[in-house]
């Protein structure tokens, strides 16, 4: 990691580097692309993209890359280093066993976890449907209407759930109340998020206490963290006493636990939240995880995050999609309600696809084994003297050794297994589906007891047992052999279009290559099987590698310090702006609240900011895209005494490289505010400008973007935030995990410590493989991709933006404005339109309405860019065609887009014929991507609101 | 493994057992199947299907079976018990880099390694088109004009040329002659061979001895065992007097050392053989591999095995599938110059995809990195007294050390370095491609070296540079970026139709599941990173897991040894038949070579028979297809004094449990003969009845059909042999490995002592999970399953020969001749048209002319065995409406299949609708699939042989 360290010269036979398999364009290609660009090297490009002003010095020092074998061969040292002991500390994070053929086959398939978010549901269907499933799994156990499409873990989700149920509520409090058996990091999340906003959190034994006089919700966890279970009039007392209070009623649930026990739903719960980590889901030392939150009928609409639902296609056929998304934050702004934009996909779907393998009976089934080993234990500590506290339970149980408790979890640990140390007295113990009796067996000789734990069926509340049937849709009885399975998932993926078939040309969102050298490490059972509460020796591997991966983050981005907590882009902004706010707190000035944006912003920004407790303002951008700094100026003005931070992405979500960037960050400090970077577009600056240096004082970055961490069909993402040291002393922590952030921090912002800690190997992979040259070499194939496609197609549509000398930076916007007035084709249309190409279509109408962004990235070879340059140029033509009537705009191949197989097959009265409709290229590639079904109305589906599997009945026709 | 445990009772809430994964049909699924075949249960039904008389008694004495997560356990306990080393050893393996994009996307990908043996062209596109890479690959760097598909590995490859050159060379000689340089295992293997059918084999110091005065052909190896190099003139001389002798002249050469040494063509060889191993495919203590074997212009039709050509669809569009086929084993019976049947098509994918994705140029900048290591390492060894010989090499060097060898590997083996123990004095040290200057430092030391190797860039011949141009094709320069090499693999496996996207139903091969678990173990580094010529400590896990195999596989066999060398059926039955050669030979009985073969039989029995030197005599078969036992004693009595074996299948090729195999057993043994069952139809018998004690002396069992070892596209494979006690001395053995056979043993079969052990773990596996029961379970669930389809499908297609109370075993036959003859629908046009219903066609035309036989397996859920019988019953209406005169038999439904969707997309003449064409099932299942081509003309492609890729030019139209 010196800088000393003499430059690298290849040896003419040495291996080929990593980066010559990233890069999609190898050299003779790049000279092609320069050439149609104009410029002679990349260095040259990238001089005249890139200002001066911000242009970093010197290279950036990291390690010689690794070749692939070898940054393997270092993923299997640093992986040795950790220990996986059965895990029984419970607090919400349970071992499990991921079915093979599910592991294998969509966490180990590029065909699931290359797919991006499902804002294209045509070509979407196949992860639509296993969210759906999701869906109604979570809405089925919990007993409430409607689910969404997860969250990002149990802590946010419960978090959500308190800010959804004070947006519901009637009652005037600004209090919600959190049952002590409520998880300790669900209690701290929940502080960290409830503070900023005003809420007050009130943390009680409510079977001691009961309720508050005045409150506006209260969560309860089912079953406790010490595992009790309570008496249903418990339960159905606290849903009573909320309903007469004017609050709400949130049950913080176990999805395990419910295939056994009565539902939330039974007992008048109006929301239910938690986390489907059992479901199949390694632990993976805390994440990435699928948080639920489902709510009963009548709240569907209050919901936070994606939602997926069934509409109809242009043929009537039943189709998936997201529905409701006009609550979202990016189009909500500053008045969302949430800032929740990346979801949990790739975990929701494999959680799903263990309850479609097991089923209501299987799931039952191993809830049973679980219970009835805890229930065994219990039994054999009493029997071999050991108090116990409890009656009921269902799969943790809290033995009490007074002053012994160190010893005994001390004790069983040597004989690998990691026990709850609850306090000097206590121990918890929680029980798996991967529990044997020879675990219970070690179990109780750390307690010295010698008796065997024998099955006992039940020390279940007989008033809690489960009475309804759930999982009754067939498509959770239909895949339970093994080849049933295997081909549903391989049926379901067929239907979508992820990076593994072409180019996702997605603005903003850079999808680029998920090597599968990056991906391997994240199913090593010694990163995929340590608890996040595992002692920390246990996790040296773990701790080395987030050690590496931060000096490397704070490396390229100029900062001082970094967390890796925040688990999804938009974790990550809330963390810098909370950040922000305690500084100025610390600083005595706490009415600083105004957070500038942009008008160009991704709406997240102005949403993360409100959860921050900020006022949005906005500042206008000039004619030209870049933010107006006469506008800024007089903004700061205003604000001053008030002015808490402006937030601004570079380059700008107009792709551009802003030459105004230093000045912008210099008036805003100068007006004692604090400079937020969005790291969003940090794929277009490694190498060569660091935010940490040109002004920011704090940046989120997306592992999921710029570190290749592949987007998993709409999650899961890491959104480090990187700060400057005087943020340092702000950044998240942990209760449960000192060492995870500064003492001064903000809380957590996450449930677990590292967030989603195992696929950071993702991200420390490709930096290791890559070194500095790599990325910088990566950054300039990405700015040349960008300004060759924008020179090709610019005859074709304006390029909306444009910066120093008519460069783009990394992506760019096309105009199609004119062309929808002049002819009815929208971006719509030829979003669409691409499919029948074989595309996925770039960003539409972000950040300009009726333009589409396209960001080539630099993992995309020339072939691939060229045929997709071919495609919009064709489609240019078809809307000339329309222009000169051809085809009236309502039945020409652009409206009809996207075409089916199944419509070739049937009556044909288009004006135009079969063949352009699927095979317009001049050249298909191998095996056509066929869209499943047509163009599908999402008002349909908005007004019909289904967000469970429909009958199979409805699918006919 | 002890047969007096107790009965397995398992808990309510015992976890699933495996078996209920593996087997397709749940409990209500199988009771309504047995209502159809009208039995109360699955033991009534087998105990109504089986002959008493050969029913075992009493349970298999196997070990309770684990769960998943236990057999992952286990295996990863046994290969912790392996030791990796760098191996350095030569003798023709080399470690190698399998790029992971590929190990995860071929190898680790059920669309890749479920698939079947590309006999259906049609739906094989995507691995026909691998293989054909894989052709011109081979072709290119041998300089060849055809390369044949695959071949078993080196040895055998040899071996194939040594017969093939007996055939075409017009000499008078039975002598060919090896080059003393030749690999010891190659020259053990030849020798095994050559005994049997009567070549005698000299092996000469070709340099000091030159050839001797008759001989049909010679085999050098290019370079040597020793590394060596000789001169141009060498080699050429070499040419040139066999061809003055009118011999042939086969080079066995190194792929790797091609990229930069004069190819054999130049030399002016006939053939070239050998092994793609370090083409990317992991050492795996021997195997499987993919060998190689070409021929100059003139020979094609003369290469055994299989072979990729180039044909046309109905349509006219190039396409590719099995060229020549009449030249296979299975067609020319007694007539078979050599009974190759399975390839090694999975591994040859996975060796010309690693070509694909380096092209020429990255080839030989391996190969010269390989090269410049030797070479200095060479040098630094001289430099430091160290002699070495030879002057000339490409990757591998020996050094003299006087006494010393032993200790040298040893130190190296201390350090983790194996180096090649090449007698008291010579230490063999090969260089490959994972080789770094760290490992060379590591081997000098253990020279006692101080000195560091420098790169050296050349110690070859001046005048053996490669001179001219190859893989010279786009597809070896489209595809080297991981995107790229991705998108290839994605759309080559979309063309094809595998186990992962519905049933194969083929009689015969028993394509059932193949369990991810299965398959985990075979890409973990302790198993894949062994050489099969390692120190037998390294290899301890493999040890201790092939014994384990070999005592189940007795065990359920009823044998008293196993060997599990041979790597595919053919070699299998070859190696049983040679076990029975011996045995006669050592009871003085030589002149017993009479082998009895029922007409029934498959085409490889004869074959293997020929290439065992026995003489083949039909046995007929009576009216309902059974062994004609009138005609069985004719031909013993007729064949008195000189009968040797009955080679005879259980159940029969027909499906059925002939009554009368115990009787034949008697027959034949009464004449002198031993019983050879061959064990392809095991999936019947499993838990049921064991060959060895029905009256079997030998069996070969297919691990790749019966133990779940997946196809692959049509390898690897594994063949297993049982015997009895009294053949047990004359089975395989190894020269290199005196632990793999008795030391009386006939010789190596492979030219691995363990033929492809790294796939045994998946055989190992699903012994360990399934149990006694579970195997019983799936032999009867397989029974059901055929006696179902039976039953439903006996009303539109006559079942051609059921056994006792009219019950078929595994497998039916649907007679299709009298709709043939009525309608003029052949067997080839229903197998067609079910690619359109979404399935795999039935075996065609075996056993029997104008069949199809349908094996479902035990794997198959009822809902896929429904949707089979129906698209089987609507394909019986497709044909009376022929027969109605609907259609004209040459412009029906039937005739016209496959249907593409390019066809939909054009103009449409048909007398039936588009609709009917690709959508005449009711239901379509999720993602259809879309066979690429029309139907292909093989004749075609036969007249106008083109077996490397095509021109790109040529793809268009």
């Amino acid at each position: 990691m010196s800088s000393s360290s003499p430059p690298h010269i290849p040896s003419p036979n040495a291996p080929e580097p990593f980066a010559a398999r990233h890069i999609g364009p190898g050299e003779h290609e790049q000279a092609k692309m320069l050439a149609e660009c104009g410029y002679g090297s990349l260095d040259a490009l990238v001089a005249a993209a890139v200002p001066t002003a911000i242009r970093t010095s010197g290279a950036l020092a990291l390690p010689e890359p690794a070749s692939e074998t070898e940054a393997i061969a270092e993923l299997r040292e640093l992986a040795s280093r950790n220990t996986v002991r059965t895990q029984m500390i419970g607090l919400g994070y349970y071992d499990t066993v991921t079915p093979a053929v599910i592991k294998r086959n969509v966490l180990e398939n590029p065909a699931w976890y290359t797919a991006y978010t499902p804002y294209q549901p045509e070509i979407s269907q196949g992860r639509l449907e296993a969210l759906l499933n999701f869906q109604t799994m979570v809405a089925d156990l919990t007993g409430l209407a409607t689910a969404g499409a997860s969250m990002l873990d149990e802590g946010t989700a419960v978090a959500e759930a308190v800010l959804l149920m004070r947006r519901v509520s009637k009652a005037a409090s600004r209090t919600v109340v959190l049952d002590a058996e409520c998880l300790p990091q669900t209690i701290a999340v929940v502080r960290t998020r409830a503070e900023a906003v005003g809420i007050d959190v009130e943390v009680r034994d409510l079977e001691a206490e009961g309720l508050p006089g005045e409150f506006f919700g209260v969560v309860v966890q089912y079953p406790g963290t010490s595992g009790v279970l309570r008496e249903p009039a418990f339960y159905t007392g606290i849903g009573e006493k909320a309903k007469a209070a004017g609050a709400l009623y949130c049950v913080a649930a176990d999805l395990l636990a419910l295939t056994l026990l009565s539902s939330p739903g039974e007992f008048g719960a109006d929301v239910a939240a938690g986390n489907t980590q059992r479901f199949g889901v390694p632990l993976g030392y805390g994440g990435p995880h699928a948080g639920y939150l489902a709510v009963r009928s009548g709240l569907e609409r209050s919901l936070p995050g994606r939602l997926v639902g069934v509409s109809v296609d242009a043929g009537g056929k039943q189709a998936y999609r997201l529905a409701l998304q006009t609550r979202e934050q990016h189009i909500r702004r500053e008045k969302a309600t949430s800032n929740i934009c990346t979801a949990q996909v790739l975990l929701a779907v494999i959680a799903s696809m263990y309850a479609v393998y097991h089923g209501p009976d299987g799931l039952a089934r191993i809830a049973r084994r679980v219970h009835a080993h805890a229930a065994g234990l219990a039994a054999a500590l009493r029997e071999g003297g050991v108090e116990v506290e409890g009656t009921h339970f269902f799969d943790t149980v809290v033995a009490k050794v007074p002053g012994g408790a160190a010893g005994v979890v001390a004790a069983a640990r040597e004989d690998g297994v990691n026990l709850g140390l609850a306090g000097a007295d206590r121990v918890r113990i929680a029980c798996d589906e991967t529990t044997t009796p020879a675990v219970l067996d070690k179990v109780l000789r750390a307690f010295g007891v010698t008796a065997s734990a024998a099955e006992r069926l039940t020390a279940l509340p007989e008033g809690l047992a489960r009475r309804d049937d759930y999982l009754t849709h067939p498509v959770f009885h239909a895949h339970r052999s093994e080849t049933a399975m295997l081909r549903y998932l391989r049926g379901l993926s067929d239907l979508d279009y992820a990076l593994d078939r072409g180019m996702i040309p997605l603005g903003s969102c850079t999808m680029k290559l998920n090597a599968t050298t990056e991906m391997e490490a994240l199913t090593w059972p010694e990163f995929a099987g340590i608890h996040p509460f595992a002692p920390k020796e246990d996790a040296a591997g773990y701790h080395a590698l987030i050690g590496q991966l931060s000096d490397w983050l704070t490396e390229v981005t100029g900062y001082d310090e970094v967390s890796l907590q925040p688990n999804a882009g938009s974790q990550g902004e809330l963390a810098g702006l909370l950040a922000i706010r305690a500084y100025h707190r610390a600083n005595g000035q706490p009415e600083r609240d105004v957070c500038l944006i942009p008008s160009s912003a991704h709406g997240t920004n102005a949403a993360s900011a409100v959860l921050a407790g900020m006022r949005v303002v906005v500042v206008a951008c000039t004619a030209d895209g870049d933010v107006d700094l006469a506008d800024l100026r007089s903004k700061v003005e205003t604000h001053a005494g008030t002015l808490a931070a402006i937030m601004v992405t570079y380059p700008s979500t107009h792709g551009v490289y802003e030459t105004g960037i230093a000045e912008l960050a210099e008036i805003v400090h100068g007006g004692g505010g604090q400079v937020y970077v969005d790291g969003a577009n940090l794929n277009a600056l490694l190498g060569f400008a660091k935010p940490g240096e040109f002004g920011g004082d704090v940046s989120h970055l997306n592992l999921h973007k710029t570190f290749c961490i592949p987007h998993g069909g709409g999650g899961p993402g890491v959104g480090p935030v990187a700060v400057r040291a005087h943020l340092a002393p702000y950044l998240p922590n942990h209760p449960l995990a000192p060492e995870a952030g500064p003492e001064t921090g903000v809380g957590p912002i996450s449930a677990a410590p590292y967030g989603s800690a195992s696929i950071l190997p993702i991200s420390w992979a490709y930096v290791r493989m890559m070194g500095a040259e790599g990325l910088s070499r990566a950054t300039q194939v990405a700015v040349l991709a960008a300004n060759y496609v924008a020179a090709r197609l610019a005859p074709h549509f304006p390029v909306l933006y444009t910066g120093q000398h008519g460069l783009v930076a990394h992506e760019c916007i096309l105009d199609l404005r004119g062309l929808t007035k002049q002819t009815g084709v929208t971006v719509e249309d030829v979003a669409k339109r691409l499919i029948d190409y074989g595309f996925h279509a770039p960003t539409m109408s972000f950040p300009v309405a009726g333009t589409l962004m396209v960001e080539p990235t630099e993992s995309e070879d020339l072939a691939e860019i060229d045929r997709f340059c071919a495609a919009m140029i064709a489609i240019r033509r078809e809307i000339d065609d329309v222009a000169t009537g051809r085809w009236p705009v309502e039945r020409s191949p652009l409206r009809g887009a996207p075409h089916t197989a199944e419509q070739l097959a049937g009556e044909w009265d288009l004006p135009y014929d079969r063949a352009l409709a699927v095979y317009p290229g001049a050249t298909e590639p191998k095996g056509k991507y066929w869209s499943p079904v047509r163009r599908i109305e999402g008002a349909y589906g908005d007004r019909n609101l289904v967000c469970s599997c429909p009958p199979v009945a409805s699918y006919e026709g």
